[in-house]
């Protein structure tokens, strides 16, 4: 069965529409709706006060349609009475101004009064629901600079490094006089007169990354008889490492908003290599009249379930013109009557399995480090980059992070890897040695994880220091494989070239799925 | 006769120049000058304590030369001491950083300090002068977002709507748990996290609008013996409802620093519109070599009066570069050599009336609704495309708020209208009835007085769902009259065929002045 | 002797590393080396505790060598600690955000404990060390809007214009209500509701670079015998005035990074022309593979020395991807090959003298002047419209202060020199006076040192008011000189017709060497 569905806030509708919601789902071949993403304003109306006929009621509703729910917790956009009771938990920007309520997303996930807060909420709905599934907060992506982030980043710290004298060494603070301390003397980057560290600005990222993985382990451990899962939003902005937190749900969800049907087929790859067992499923994407071309890339590379933001367009708020599955010209409208047509078009589908010979590469720090200013390609997009190196393969692709195993893939392509610790640098010369084709493109593995550069480290893959290479491919034996470095913009070249290698090593067509074996790690 | 002069700054000049500029305004015809718009520093240098020697001084030079005196009062510029002595008289950005004296116009009309120290030297100037025409402030704009204003927000919030529960309601507050459940935990619109709710951004811009006019009123209210006006900036950032202030004035009056000459004819239509009686005046706009040539689209769509910023170009401060009448070349320049000329022939010159068949509507609130991020023609200027039908058009036009009465014109035009309350649906809907003629193009109607989406509102009017319309323009009977709708971004082909059918219901040149009833709203 | 080297941070590197250093310094022709710019967290590794021990052990190593010591003051970037405990001496922006550590440059110069912590640390240099040479700060540029500024820059107004009535009149404060009554009303140009006064935000920029000069001078007095200087920054942000700070060091020295040949010429000249006595060098550059060509432009104006930023590349930190003269390749790299070329190369030779016969002015007051808002010509580019009629002369130029002598040049050439003290119209009127030929381009002397409006004031030597000035070029004799006034953005006209004139005044080709006198100013 293929998960089939959306966001669903009743709550924003009068009781007497709900019928009907319930009836155009059916009509739709609906399975699954996400419920309460956006309701603590209405489920706990004032602190500690609780209100939950309204979603008994809609839940009762849901249940006796036979449609499946996926509850939210509601903690992404707290009420505008805990933001009055705590302004303190309030995000602070890197300027230094507190953020208010007013929109969505308005919190500091190191705020103890925010965290007790959601603790509060959420183990009332555990206490009191049983979901098919149970979906965590929202689009995890609020970066804040505030004093407890302060204080929680020098924890994290301590905690990676141990002691003063490894962050000095690994953040390279004798540069400009960074030397520190104390861990006292250590802060978020917040404005500050010029360039900042890169060390310090990803190790920053990293340490949002993982105070908001606190956040979502501490409401999981409330949750129990369902799986558990939370909605990843992609873009280069967001500070989640998604590689890391996909070990921490039960589902990998991601939701995309692209403009073209080959970004969604790099979602779909990007996702199913984030997922330990290829399952996945798209939570988000936009409705529209072309709801069944637009699900294709998607299923075809392995998902479980197709929904969508949001079932029925909102009269009013920041997102009214969102397209909806019942928009606002109700369900007399092309886009109802085409995503009515996918719901009956999935009834009989079931989640196809996809094996892959060819791996690509792609890593969130990587993306992170890229963003830092005075690089050597300043212009790189590292995103787009490999999004370009995605369009140019043929055949099913595992986009996996670094540290995935490589083993049994016939082609391994890594475009810009600029950030390469030991153990991916190792696990790269690996899977050459062993008799794989690797292509790197010029760019990569330029600094170590601590952003510190280390020169020569693939020379030896390389077969030359990069800075002597003029062709724009070279090609070079390594152990029992070959290893194709490239300075062209243009993938074409060196992908043939490729082939012909990873062919002969297989006698099979490049990416073919005959070949697959182990593909959806 | 009709008003001809400037601003005249003489406190920025000494007293032996004041001569020679009297002699000059009576070589270059004026009749009326603003005066002490930027005077408070002068005329107050300290608190409480006055200078109105050299007030009494110039004003006594231009009654003797029989020269008219517009007397601002002065309170778009506090002085530095105002500033040091009253910090939280100074107004906050929506990031929070309190704005400094450095300028002009920085000040929080909800600042209980500033209004009375307000009060204080507005009844110090009403007390002492008889002017021909009162002045107050000069182009209100400034918005804020301080405690000053979040409780004067609260109280306009809860005169308008009642309780919260309605408050809930007209602003959607469902939508991204926003539900508050007292008025204090509603805020202006400052720095937050993501996309603000639309009803909220909109209701703030009206209330500083009602903020800034009840600081006009408590002025007026002390100021007698001569009509009262204010004079309007135009544009997108201008927090001021123009057609709602207009009723507080006893005549508009504009300032206006166009491009071209089709904006100062389109800005002269919309000062006449929000004039009741038709009577208006440009307060400022910039004096050059063309000044007749410029003069002329004012003039013959009504204006009452042609005045300038400034008379002598300043020697220093911020706008020493801003063109004068008399320019830093002096009287023998090509510029007041063009005053002069325009002077002489104003002199035999009486106030057009105009009469207009054609009505073309423009409506403030819906230019704030449309700065709104996430629109669905997220491009739209709006303030441009009514500008662009207005070019289009021919013959008088009467550029008319949407609450203006329509009875009578030949031909209504609605460009982009897409706030509608519900009495706008209904006048236009009578209009069609009783035998006009509208032309509404895409994107009008679409929300409601609180930016909530009215899907299906315009349907019988338009004679199709505007999603199902695929031609460039529709032609729909209704009742009496006819209804153009149409997506196309140029004019002309709808307003070919708009004009065969209102010429048909008059047996006359469309736009012709002959037909004219009550033009002149 | 030509100085050749650079910066040389060796507490970013093991010991291992320093004997390795010394020998391909040797390799390389260094004699010179910066040290210590970025050490203040190595040499105060706590407050009040200091280790040299390393510094000892460098300085040892270079003695031996033979290579000398610039020894830096490393007060540029206070380390961790000093901010930590000193949270007011960070520099605060014009919108109030205090900027906090994380790169350099982060201190405000009017803070008492910054001012107690660099006599502290530069004291105990002062005592320890003789170098060859000192090296105060690091690129002088941090702009700051404190209370402590504010403050200050009272002190510095009350010191230059004696009175608030004299303050008044110079910054024109009648225009927009801006007069003060006392001192304690004036405030940094903080962020304010519109446009700043032109004279305060001037005033503000000379303020900020007499702070920055009085903390160089209070860092001078500590140290002695060898020469003292500060290496210039250049750029329209920095608020350094050059040409004063020029009086107060041994030896003018500069960083330049631009992006062309002509531009490398342009600053060389200009440094030339900043120096007492025709001495400067180059402080850093980019060291790369055209390392030889690049550095020509400057020896052949004069250069006494040629170094680069830095030494050998930092592995980690915001600049580690800052080219470097032992680059990440290491010696066996093009870079360093080149590097030790023009090491080799310049054992021979000599700093050049120079002397011009022309002269081009240069103002950074003008500079300032222009970055205002609301000016006549708003795309103006002061700085790249000078560079461009640098590039249109032949022959060596000399590009000077508006205040330098000017008797002796065959041809002096002032493009926009928008701000004219009376002084300066009087040297140019002397100068032409005497015989020599003036070009003067459109926008210059426009306004007096308060940039207040000066009209008329260059009508006698353009010979017609430049608002009826409709020819490209205008040339007009004033006694027994000419004077040439331009509108043409081509600089070549203009100096092809002045060149016949000023080559008729010595029978000699145009710029060349054998006519110069006084040329090095």
């Amino acid at each position: 069965m293929i998960h089939f569905g959306g966001d669903y806030n009743p709550e924003q509708w009068p009781e007497s529409v709900w019928a009907s919601d319930i009836e155009l789902m059916l009509e739709a071949g609906v399975n699954l709706v996400t419920v309460g993403v956006f309701s603590w304003s209405r489920l706990e109306p004032r602190p500690g006060e609780f209100d939950f006929g309204w979603l008994d009621q809609v839940l009762d509703l849901l249940h006796a349609a036979g449609i499946g729910v996926c509850l939210a917790t509601p903690t992404a956009s707290p009420p505008p009475w805990f933001t009055r009771q705590n302004p303190h938990s309030m995000p602070i920007n890197r300027d230094g101004v507190r953020l208010t309520h007013g929109s969505r997303d308005t919190y500091c996930v190191n705020a103890p009064a925010y965290q007790a807060a959601c603790l509060s909420i959420v183990g009332e709905l555990a206490a009191r629901y049983s979901p098919q599934l149970w979906h965590v907060h929202n689009e995890y992506g609020t970066t804040c600079y505030c004093d407890f982030c302060a204080a929680a980043f020098r924890r994290w710290l301590s905690a990676r490094y141990g002691d003063e004298a490894t962050l000095n060494d690994v953040w390279s603070t004798d540069f400009w006089s960074q030397r520190v301390t104390s861990w006292e003397e250590v802060l978020p980057p917040r404005a500050t007169q010029y360039l900042g560290n890169p060390a310090h600005l990803l190790d920053y990222r990293r340490f949002v990354s993982d105070a908001m993985l606190e956040h979502y382990r501490s409401q999981r451990a409330l949750l129990s008889g369902a799986p558990v899962t939370t909605n990843f939003a992609l873009g280069g902005w967001v500070p989640v490492d998604h590689a890391r937190w996909s070990r921490e749900v039960d589902i990998v969800a991601i939701d995309d908003y692209p403009a073209t049907l080959s970004d969604r087929a790099f979602a779909a790859d990007l996702a199913r290599g984030w997922a330990r067992d290829g399952r996945w499923m798209l939570m988000e994407h936009a409705p529209s009249a072309s709801a069944r071309a637009v699900a294709e890339p998607y299923l075809a590379r392995g998902a479980s379930g197709i929904c969508y933001f949001q079932w029925r367009a909102s009269r009013g708020g920041a997102e009214q013109w969102h397209p909806a599955m019942v928009p606002h010209e109700g369900p007399d409208s092309p886009v109802f009557r085409e995503i009515a047509a996918l719901g009956a078009a999935l009834r009989d589908r079931s989640p196809v399995t996809v094996t892959a010979t060819i791996a690509l590469l792609y890593d969130e720090e990587t993306m992170w480090a890229l963003q830092a200013p005075h690089l050597p390609a300043r212009e790189l997009d590292y995103d787009a980059t490999v999004r370009r190196w995605h369009r140019a393969l043929d055949g099913p692709i595992d986009v996996l992070p670094p540290t995935a195993p490589l083993a049994g893939y016939d082609l391994v392509v890594v475009p810009s890897l600029y950030l390469m610790p030991a153990d991916v640098h190792r696990a790269l010369r690996d899977y050459v040695r062993d008799g794989g084709t690797l292509v790197l493109t010029a760019g990569s593995g330029q600094v170590d994880e601590h952003c510190r550069v280390t020169p020569g480290a693939l020379d030896d893959l390389i077969g030359a220091r990069p800075l002597d290479v003029t062709a724009d491919v070279l090609e070079n034996r390594y152990g029992a494989g070959t290893v194709f470095y490239t300075t062209a913009a243009d993938p074409a070249p060196t992908l043939a070239a490729a082939a012909v290698q990873a062919r002969g090593a297989t006698a099979q067509p490049l990416g073919g799925p005959a070949q697959a074996v182990g593909g959806t790690v």
